[in-house]
């Protein structure tokens, strides 16, 4: 706020009642608000309490408004991952970037196992200003992203995979470990965090 | 190279022959070159074999060639730390950052036991464009920093401490989960890694 | 008891019949008792069986009878925290206070990332006697406590965050490395035994 | 310092001219200080460089003058251990405490292992201020002191064991879970903070 | 069975069908049988599915037919635990025994928190031939009970905890290096290998 | 002691003059003592020290008289391990069983990779009361004796091997969870502990 | 698929629409389709969308078309375990290997606290190309059957058991140190991988 | 042996003179013999014990006489790694290959940061029967060699690396988890290892 940054709730450890008295506190200021991480059953419970508001059951974001940043109408940031799985950081990332005012677009197709539809995408992805990167299991996207573009690098592990991978903790150590240079990392499932990061960074930008 | 981005060589697991082989080959092509985690004993052994090179036996960063840009001269990047304990961690990004061209300065005294030191430095922060901040210990310094001042924040933790924070995984975890807004980490004592994520972030800055 | 602590009940793994078997003993003794992490089925069903007792299920502290010590008349303890998150070990620190007969005042306003609310409190925190300060995520709090104030203070990790802090760990282990001085630690979730660790220290106290 | 605490300065991560250059500085000034974890290299040039100076090979503590607070003369804190493998702990809380003007008494034939010996000296521990227990290995000793006697207790892990207790961390969680009421734990190893938690309650006790 | 020893069935990754088939197996050829760690569903189907059989729905054991060995008639294994929330375990051991002819009793009030009723039993219990004692949280009555009874001794760790102790891995590595002499120590919650390694030892004994 | 048990000397972290001092204790009452542990420098100047001592120098255990129980005469403990690379924790048991009073053989040559070697000892191996089985890397040997013989157990995992199971952990975990029948574990590298276990079991044996 | 592997679903964390319309397109190609870890709900919805397809409930595997090559008419894999627990795993690998059209036969009585039935075997295993052996618990299966059984083996450690071998890592790490030459593993429960892994195998075999 | 495998040493945790009598045994029946991670110390004194023989000081691979297998002449086995830092670990599995009669091809140069040298190279490495891919780091090489080929994977993860990959468990974990299909892993550093699985396989080899 100081800081020229809108104050965003953590909605995970929030009971109903309280969320809803925070988020009536902005509304009666005619604030919009986002909250993050709100389970179904909340959001739901939200989204018939507040009209015109958004609530995304992927990755459990809501909105007091609708965010009216379309989608991907310049070229500012590119959100990449390999499939559907990592779907519910990629959306936390992209709905916290439109409420923050920034342009961002999806890339969901991007398999490093078939290292080709990256190679195909390189020339496309060199127009935004940021990257960012989720990526589950042994999380190596960002790796070879890092080697085939020289734009600001944001890498986000995904609690995805199963045995040895299970809680995101290895995609997080090896994108710390990365070989490619200059790749930064935030915290498991914080797509919020990557955008914030995101944002810091094009405030900065020509 | 192909991103524009120099090599840099990884020192610590490379023999003596092996690195005065590698350094001859850039050396012999015209070009700078740069290593990180050399050892004293290789460092030293380094310096006296090639003429006019650098070595910071804090850092373990040897240079083939001093490089020239000044101290502090622009307000392109700062290097904050508590103490001087994590000094061979700054350096390590100080001399990459001067290495790749880029201005740094240093602020070794800023520690968030007495936050009024930091807050004494926020307006002079102010100025720069990128933010390091290392941290050994519990790591809280980054947080403190990101809740007061706007810039691009890129957290290293450092391998200082005993007890549960021996290796530096406190610090490291503690940056990961904090929370102020939109703060981005590299691996521990990684020095090179956060002054070439600085360095990516400094080509899209006006 | 021997040592003129009442004893506490651990409710968490005790079933219902047998929670009201050692209740009962209680009462049938004309004694006051609490139980502690009493699950919600079991402290609405313990609150319809024994009258005038007490459930709250936010902590889930059961004590049979209402205490009586009122909220904050005194400067006893002050209990911190940054926000609603971490109320379940507040509350269970603050209920457990009451039943041994201390008075205790819940700051839950004192968030980290804005700096200034805490500087803003320093004043009126300065005439308690004791500081409980409970924080989740990266645990930062304690730290910035034990560098603005004098008195004792007991840090309690609370299981609040995702990704790397997700059970309370990562907190824990911040306020054993805390760069503050004399900060102590009890466990995560912990408030029954900050406050116990707080009345050990009140009964030495002028 | 403001807080009225002396600064004490962290020895094992900084180089013998750094230490050199900071005790003159306050050597100058006429001030008393305090080093912790000097290693004995340092330690023993540090003793020959300050006359007057102490240096405790076996904590690794260092002091600019002897502390002249007597060994034991009231009964402020009595430091409980249960043999000579746990002093290099010990010793770093003992000197802290003379250094802060605070009386100790050392306790270090208090084995667990053969209770009676703990019984037989509960009543003249009792008189007390505040107790401070240092255990490695399974850590039990704080567990057993605190369901014997009331006062305020710091327990401190100390990394002697072997084997799944090689590091300390075992005799950590044991305090962080004992079942005996309030006791509150510090870092691993860490003489000085327990002293300093001491000195907070002190501070307070009539 | 080879070595003597009766087949016992791991109850808790087998579908209901496949228990009993495997079961009706050893029914038909006019055997006993033991399975352990069955759910509760499953324990309620399979007791009604076979007439005749036991089912503890504190520990999951179930068997064929009621083991007729009587409660503690002669003095072979104590069983000892702290309270009832170790009894989940105290049970899977106690119906082991029986299952095995062996007698048990069980001593479910030795808390060491009041170490004097530890105390107050150790001339009963010196007359077992051999002690399995389960504890949680800390796990520290093994290493009390070691430190006064010379018998063969079998500590079991309990999930029984919260925070640092959650599943059980404090009271299994506190017990693993007890400063007692001469505990040996079997999986969290396998009151099933303890009874079977008590019945090892007893089958030696005179 | 009270137990009848000799008390043994934690050799690792005590001082030479700090072990010359407590051997000379027992010396001069006419006792015999053990200590274990005790790294080659203290080892050789404490058997110069004492006239008719014994030091082990690959177990590191010292006795002030070398115990006069010989070899192997009855049946007591069979000790068995895979190779030469576990005689350090064999050697801490054997001694420690021979201060005891106690009767062991070793077999060194039992390894589970060629199963034919240990099938061919199985008669041999059945005259013994008790069976201490020391293993490393993954520690499976317990589990194949385990199914072959029916006596007393005692696992004790060494610390040999590199990459995951450098420091003993596996081999400690799979003997835990062991599918063979009620064999029971002590710490890693604790050959002492495990004497003192079958010690206990022999005192009760016919 | 540019390697000759057809591609397969990766179905824990996809949502039943989804999935859907991935197999539609699929089936629109005339291709088949298989698809691992569907959760029973999702399974059940896909069986009855899809006419002729398949859905193993015990390992969650689902195909478009019943995969035709019958159970284990040649000798190309063995896929061992030690019983029905470990079904889940196996049955992953089974249905795998014959949708890429491998003949697999399920040896799911070898256990290895029963050596001789595993014994009893062998012979008709040597006839097998490739062994893949799935193991819980401790995990010792693999090392026994490659001490006596000369082909590639690739072990898979499973999520069975308790206490430290809760979630398979104590399997994965004895079969990561096995002491038996040349075994090969993949990620806990991944008896895709594993069937993968022969495949490549199969490939390149006379 | 048995198996037709010869039998290798583990020279880490053996000590000179127990290497050299077990060397002299295989010498006398005239017979060759392999010891791994053999220190240099003990390297050096056995390569001047035995005429004839062979030590690497890179790897610590002893062989009594030189293989004679010439580098590289067919195309058995391709050892693929990124640079320098790794060849500790291929050294061990080419000489183990060598050992074994095997041909085995280096290829150090193939960096995943620059994926371009990889796919050059890929029309070559097509031509072996099985890959050997070692990876220090976040180990992500074998990913990108299974994406783009076809053979039998065995993945070697090394200890090579800092921070969050100090030991090589990133390495390890990622290659455990892996998107790209059917890689097989051996432990950390183990070269050895995955010289005699390629060794299982290409006894099966057409
Ligand atoms: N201190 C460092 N930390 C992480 N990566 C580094 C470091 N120094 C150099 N590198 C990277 O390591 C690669 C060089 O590895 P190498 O070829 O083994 O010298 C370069 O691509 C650098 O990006
Ligand atoms: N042994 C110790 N453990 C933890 N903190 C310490 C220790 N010794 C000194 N300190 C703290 O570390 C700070 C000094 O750090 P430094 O400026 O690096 O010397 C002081 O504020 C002390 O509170
Ligand atoms: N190697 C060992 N492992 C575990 N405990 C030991 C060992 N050696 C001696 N002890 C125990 O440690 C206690 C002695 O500790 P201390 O008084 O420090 O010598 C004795 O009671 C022994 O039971
Ligand atoms: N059970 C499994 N374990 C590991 N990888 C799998 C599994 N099932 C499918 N895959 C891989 O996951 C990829 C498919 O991921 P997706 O595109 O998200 O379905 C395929 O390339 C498969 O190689
Ligand atoms: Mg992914
Ligand atoms: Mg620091
Ligand atoms: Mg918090
Ligand atoms: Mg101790
Ligand atoms: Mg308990
Ligand atoms: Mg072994
Ligand atoms: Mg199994
Ligand atoms: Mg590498």
């Amino acid at each position: 706020e100081r800081l020229g940054f809108p104050e965003v709730i953590y909605g995970a450890s929030k009971s109903l009642p309280v969320l809803i008295e925070i988020l009536q506190s902005y509304q009666s200021k005619g604030l919009n608000a986002l909250a993050t991480k709100v389970q179904p059953d909340k959001g739901v419970a939200l989204k018939s309490q507040f009209e015109g508001s958004l609530y995304d059951d992927i990755s459990g974001v809501f909105a007091l408004r609708e965010p009216n940043a379309p989608d991907s109408p310049s070229n500012e940031v590119a959100l990449l991952s390999a499939g559907t799985s990592d779907a519910f950081v990629v959306n936390e990332a992209f709905y916290t970037l439109q409420f923050l005012g920034c342009h961002a677009a999806r890339y969901n197709d991007i398999g490093i196992a078939g290292i080709h539809r990256l190679l195909s995408k390189v020339d496309e992805l060199k127009k935004y200003k940021v990257l960012i990167v989720v990526a589950g299991f042994e999380g190596a996207l960002p790796t070879a992203v890092g080697g085939l573009l020289p734009q600001p690098i944001i890498a986000v592990p995904a609690s995805v995979g199963y045995g040895v991978s299970e809680n995101g903790a290895v995609a997080l150590n090896t994108m710390l470990s990365s070989c490619a240079n200059g790749i930064t990392v935030v915290n498991i499932d914080n797509g919020y965090g990557a955008a914030m990061a995101a944002y810091r960074i094009l405030q900065r930008t020509a």
